[in-house]
């Protein structure tokens, strides 16, 4: 899976959320595409950090020639899903620079004066940039359906100003990968557990998240709608199975990976006579 | 170097800047505190990583329980110096999520409008970020005095409008780390050379580089007099000989863990009934 191009295709067909997906019919334990375990998965994870690097350079050299394409992987899943670790360990292999990472909380009062969709643009990606949405507009139909937080004749005009949206993003140049990293009930419960039973976790704990949990049936129905509703050619949503946090982290990087193959990226070529300027060059 | 902390002490005593500071007199290719050579210091580098990765999560975590403290690298250099290179090889190791680097280019016209200070301050980082200035407000002082870019009385008053600046900066919670990376006119030559010989670095090539080339003694004169006016106990330079890639990355490494280890940070008690919780959360 790490490196041939058609087992990356395959991964990418795998993982696609198809029109009628259910996640309760996705097993969060599952490895499509990848019949290694824990130990294989992460040496293929190291073994794909210098082809996502080099795509990423690739990717912010041509911006410096005049680009105008970027790329923007929007994370989504529930607490303790992986989305950090997947920023940590997938995004963290490029270089720093080239990363635009916004985590997006609950909004300010600033942001709830506009429209859904206003503090998003802002942080859309720039030229030759990869952005990195930790969570994102899609919180506007998730816990806002889940919880009431808006009528739900404005949700439903959401699904629709979202695929305009992402239409309007693609059709500016820039790559949208949506990935919601699936995880069970009984994981989330694990991994609360953990950040309960050690002192250099407590900070990520929120009590909040224990009371979201009663919810887990409606949240994991929100987002079967909203993926169905928001999945388009240009802009489909892929669903990884993430209780394995070794393979989420895996399978990502071969999404952004296969996501940045697509673009057929090239080295500039040079803008400047390469020969008289070595000439001038000697002559200092 | 890597491990004990009186050598790390040791190091910001070697490359701190004194008050007479004649970059003329510091050789580019020396290794102050390190005695072993490039392969001994890629390990070190890398035996470095989680110590500079923790304490950043701590940093970040204590935003989270309401700090205001952040760190604030700033790299300067000439052309070719290794700024990149830090950012990639140091600043890479911690999470991408606790870091807001900026690289600043020639000012905007909007920029130009302003007072030079207004778009550094429009950069700082935020609680429990390590931003990264790649460049930054010494350019106005910099290139700015060797090319006549601005009066000379206008450039003697900003030395002390910058250390207002970064005293405020300080007071507020920020600490400062400012680093020259000192490289010599040869090595400067070769990292331009290396550029026009390889089709994937021309886009890093820039003619203009050649023409500052002619400047060079000017500007190491503007560094030594910038570094003089702008040195204080809470806002030292420090001068990193940078000939060698891997010494300047690894003493780089080495000053910003000393900055965070100074911080003593630790991580946030719990702000809820921690055995409380974990029945909550047993029940769901």
């Amino acid at each position: 899976m790490a490196h041939a191009h058609d087992k990356v295709t395959d991964l990418r067909r795998l993982l696609m959320a198809g029109p009628d997906l259910a996640l309760s019919e996705v097993d969060p334990r599952s490895t499509p595409g990848f019949d290694g375990g824990k130990k294989k998965g992460k040496a293929a994870l190291e073994a794909g950090a210098d082809a996502l690097s080099s795509l990423q350079e690739k990717l912010f050299a041509e911006s410096r020639a005049g680009s105008e394409i970027s790329v923007l992987l929007v994370l989504q899943g529930m607490d303790t899903s992986g989305k950090g670790g997947v920023v940590r360990h997938v995004v963290g292999l490029v270089d720093p620079q080239g990363v635009q990472h916004h985590a997006f909380k609950a909004p300010t009062e600033e942001e709830r004066s506009h429209n859904f969709l206003w503090r998003i643009r802002r942080q859309l990606p720039k030229a030759g940039m990869i952005g990195v949405f930790d969570r994102s507009h899609y919180e506007d139909v998730l816990i806002h359906r889940v919880r009431g937080l808006s009528p739900a004749e404005e949700i439903e005009k959401r699904y629709a100003a979202i695929r305009t949206f992402e239409a309007k993003v693609v059709a500016s140049g820039t790559r949208v990968l949506k990935v919601m990293l699936h995880i069970s009930k009984d994981e989330q419960k694990d991994r609360l557990a953990e950040r309960l039973d050690r002192k250099d976790k407590f900070w990520k704990y929120n009590p909040g998240d224990v009371d979201e949990r009663g919810y887990w049936e409606q949240y994991q129905e929100a987002y079967d709608v909203a993926i169905a509703r928001t999945s388009t050619p240009d802009t489909p949503w892929f669903v990884v199975p993430a209780d394995r946090k070794w393979y989420a982290r895996l399978a990502v990087q071969q999404l952004l990976t296969a996501t940045l193959e697509d673009m057929q990226l090239s080295w500039p070529r040079a803008d400047f006579d390469v020969e008289a300027e070595k000439a001038r060059l000697a002559a200092t």
